[in-house]
C-alpha cells in the first residue's frame, strides 16, 4: 500500500561524515520527483529544527547545487546531538513533532544518522504509530564508525578508511626518512568500535602500514604496550609506527586518555569526550625509550576530508537516500535502509531495510577473531571486508585548485 | 664550457615535502639521459651517504618507477639532518667528501633541501673550488616553509598550501555544524615564517575559512588573542576558526608553546622541536570561554599529503631537477635553481640561477604589509601570489583505491 500524499521531512543527526550530504542529496532529488511528495523540507539541525519549526524548502534549491552534495562534507542541514526522553516519561517533545508534522503534512519523515539517530528515529516511529497519525518512518544510516547493526557497513565509514589508510601510507613515508630513531602515535576515532582503527591495516596491505595497532575491543595493557613498541623498535631500527582507538581503554574499562591521568568531559549522551590519547601515549613511549616520538591526531579530517572519499561510499550513500524514500512511498515504515553484501567473489551491495528496534542502540564491533597478533594486528578478513568498500575516487569539482562544495539557498519554510 | 664527464651525485636533505621526489625524478631522468654524465647515484640519506659510501645506481631502477617518484611523497633516498662544521674549524668531512667525489669520480653534485642544506651545499661548493677538484654543484630548493630567499616560490610550498586550504574549507563546514558553539584552533608549520599559516586566507577565499590567523611574522599576544577570540565568538554565535603558526612568539621572541609552560626540546641545529600549541591554546581559550574547543595539529600531513599535492608544484619542482641538471651539464656551478614568476596577468614560472651564498641562511618571511587586521588576517595579495601556485589535481596512480607509490630497487653501489 502506497503512503498517502504529503510533505516529505529530512533531517541530519550526530557527527558528520564526509558523505553524509550523498544521502540527503539522494533523499532530496528522489522527493522531488516523486507524485506522492507535495514538498521536500529539510530541518535545521536534526530533531530541534522541526521542534523549532525551522526547515528549508528544497524545492528553491539549484538541482546544480543539489547534486554537489554528494562532495560536499558534513552536514549541509546542521546537525545536533539531542536525546529525546522515553515517550512514557515525557512526551513534550513528542506531541510537538506530532503537531508540526500534521500542521505541514509531513507524510514521510527520514532521519539520518548513527545509533543514537536511530534510537532518536526509532522513538518517533512508535510514537506517531501510536498516535495513529498515518507518516511512513524511515532511518538513513550514517557513521564513520561502522558500528550499526545488521547492515553490512555503514554510509560514511568507507570514505574515513580511505583518508586513514592514505594517511598512514603517507605518514609512514615520512616518518621512515631519517636515519635516526622515529616513533609516531597516531590516533583514530572509535568509542567502542574498532573499525576505523583497523583501516589502518589497509595501509599494511600496501606495504605502508602500521607495526601495532590497537583496538578498543581488546583491554589495553599500558606494560605491554611499551615491550610492544620497545620490541619493535629493536627489530627495525628504533622505527615503529603505532595507531590506537581513541576509545582504548583498560581491563576495568577506564579509558587509558584517562588513566594515564587527564579527566574527560562527557558529551550530552553521557559518552566521554575523548582525544588526546595518541599524545598522552607518546609522552609515556618517548619518556621510556628516549626515542623521539610524535602523537598524531586524525582529529575532524578523518571524518571531513571529502576530498579523498571513496567512490563508492559516495555512490552508495546517495543511493541509500534514494531507497529510503522508495521504500517510504511504497508504504514501507519503522525501518532502516541497510546495505547487504552479495554472496560471491565480485563485490555487489544490495540495499535492505531492518525494523527500526534492532538498529537503534545496538552496536556492532570488530569480530574478535579478526585481531590477531596478540591484540596488535589486523586479520585479512578484515582486508577481504573493506577493500571492496574504498574503491573508486570522487568526481569533485574543483574552482580556483579547491574544492567547489554545495552552496545551499536555505530558504527557511514559513511558519504556519 | 661543459662540464666534465663524470659521474652525477643527487642527495636529498632535511625534512622532506610531499613533491620533493619530483626533483629527485627531474634530475634521474635527465642524469640518465644526459652524454655527459657516466653514472647516476642517490645518496642514502643525504651528505651521510656520501661521507658512508652508501649510495644506489640509479641506472637499476625501472623508468617507470622513477617517474612514479613525481607522486611519491617524501624523500625516497632517506634524508638526514646534518650539519657539516666551518672547514676552516674542521675539514675532516670535506676531505672525506673530496675523496670519495674523486673515487667514483663524481663530477655533478646536486643538493636537494631548505635553508640548511643550501648552507651545506654552498660550504661544500666552496671547498671543492678552493680544493682545486673539477665539480659541478647546484643546489635544488625544497621546502614546504616557502622561506628560501631569491626564489619567488618553493618546491612543496603550494601542496603544503593547498593541503592546508582544502583541509580547513573541510574542517569549517565541520565544525559549524552543531546549533551549540565551538572553536577549533588549526596549528600549522613554520617556525620563523608564515607562508603555510598564510594559507589559510585560500579557504577564506573560498568562503570557508579562518575567522583569525596568527603569523610568526608578529609578536603574538596571549591577552589581546583571548580577546579576539571573545570577540568573533561574540559576532558568531560561539563559532570560531583559528590557525596559528606552530612558532608565534611573545614579544621577547620566546615560543608561546614555551611561555604557556611547555619546555621545547631542540634539534641538531638548535632550532625549537616544535608542536602543540595548538592543544596549549585551546585550552586556555576553553577555560577563558567555556565553549567546547579543539585543538588540532595538521602535524606530518602538511608536508606528506601527496594526494592532495598540487599538479603546478610537482611539475615546476620536477622541472627544477632537470634545469639543475641542464645548467650543471652547460657548466654551472655554485648556483640554486630558483623560480621567477614573469610579469603580466597570466602566470609562467621561470627557472633562474642564484649564486648559492645567497640562498644559504636568507629567511623570506611573509611582508608585513601582507598582514591585516591588526595581525589576524591576510591581504589579497596574498591570494594573488599564492592562487596560481596551488592549480591543478596531481595524476596519482592509484590500486586498489589507495596510492601506488614509487618503489625503488635502492641497488647499492659497491664500495671501491
Amino acid at each position: 500500500m502506497k503512503g498517502l500524499k504529503g510533505a516529505l521531512m529530512f533531517a541530519q543527526s550526530g557527527g558528520p561524515t564526509s558523505v553524509i550530504n550523498a544521502s540527503a542529496a539522494g533523499v532530496f532529488i528522489e522527493g522531488l520527483n516523486s507524485e506522492q511528495i507535495t514538498a521536500v523540507y529539510g530541518a535545521a539541525h536534526g530533531i530541534r529544527g522541526i521542534l523549532d519549526e525551522e526547515f528549508y524548502d528544497i524545492s528553491k534549491e539549484d538541482i546544480k547545487e543539489l547534486k554537489l552534495l554528494k562532495n560536499t562534507p558534513s552536514s549541509a542541514l546542521g546537525s545536533v546531538r539531542y536525546k529525546l526522553k522515553d515517550a512514557s516519561v515525557d512526551d513534550t517533545d513528542y506531541k510537538k513533532l506530532l503537531e508540526v508534522f500534521k500542521k505541514y503534512n509531513v507524510r514521510y519523515f527520514f532521519y539520518n544518522g548513527g545509533n543514537d539517530s536511530m534510537d532518536t528515529c526509532n522513538k518517533i516511529s512508535k510514537y506517531m504509530a501510536k498516535s495513529g497519525y498515518d507518516i511512513n518512518v524511515i532511518g538513513v544510516p550514517k557513521t564513520i564508525d561502522n558500528d550499526l547493526f545488521g547492515t553490512d557497513h555503514c554510509p560514511g565509514f568507507a570514505s574515513a578508511a580511505k583518508y586513514i589508510a592514505t594517511t598512514i601510507m603517507e605518514i609512514n613515508l615520512d616518518a621512515k626518512v631519517y636515519d635516526t630513531g622515529m616513533i609516531c602515535i597516531i590516533e583514530a576515532m572509535g568509542r567502542n568500535a574498532g573499525w576505523l582503527t583497523a583501516s589502518a591495516a589497509l595501509a599494511g596491505y600496501k606495504g605502508l602500514g602500521a607495526d601495532l595497532i590497537y583496538l578498543p575491543e581488546v583491554d589495553f595493557d599500558v606494560k605491554k604496550f611499551v615491550e610492544d613498541v620497545k620490541r619493535v623498535c629493536k627489530e627495525k631500527n628504533n622505527k615503529c609506527i603505532v595507531v590506537v582507538s581513541e576509545g582504548i581503554h583498560d581491563k576495568n574499562g577506564t579509558l587509558i586518555v584517562e588513566a594515564l591521568g587527564k579527566a574527560g568531559a562527557r558529551d550530552s549522551f553521557g559518552h566521554a569526550q575523548l582525544g588526546g590519547v595518541a599524545a598522552t601515549l607518546a609522552n609515556l613511549i618517548k619518556e621510556e625509550t628516549g626515542i623521539k616520538t610524535r602523537g598524531i591526531e586524525l582529529s575532524l579530517m578523518q571524518r571531513c576530508a571529502a576530498h579523498c572519499a571513496s567512490k563508492t561510499d559516495i555512490e552508495e550513500t546517495f543511493e541509500a537516500g534514494k531507497q529510503a524514500v522508495k521504500a517510504a512511498v511504497n508504504g514501507e515504515t519503522d525501518k532502516m535502509v541497510c546495505y547487504e553484501r552479495k554472496a560471491g567473489d565480485k563485490y555487489v551491495c544490495e540495499y535492505k531495510l531492518l525494523p527500526l528496534e534492532l538498529a537503534a542502540n545496538t552496536e556492532k564491533t570488530v569480530p574478535k577473531e579478526w585481531i590477531i597478533n596478540d591484540g596488535t594486528g589486523i586479520s585479512d578478513e578484515f582486508i577481504k571486508y573493506a577493500l571492496p568498500l574504498i574503491q573508486g575516487e570522487p568526481e569533485m569539482l574543483k574552482e580556483d585548485g579547491l574544492p567547489r562544495f554545495a552552496k545551499l539557498k536555505k530558504v527557511l519554510v514559513e511558519k504556519k
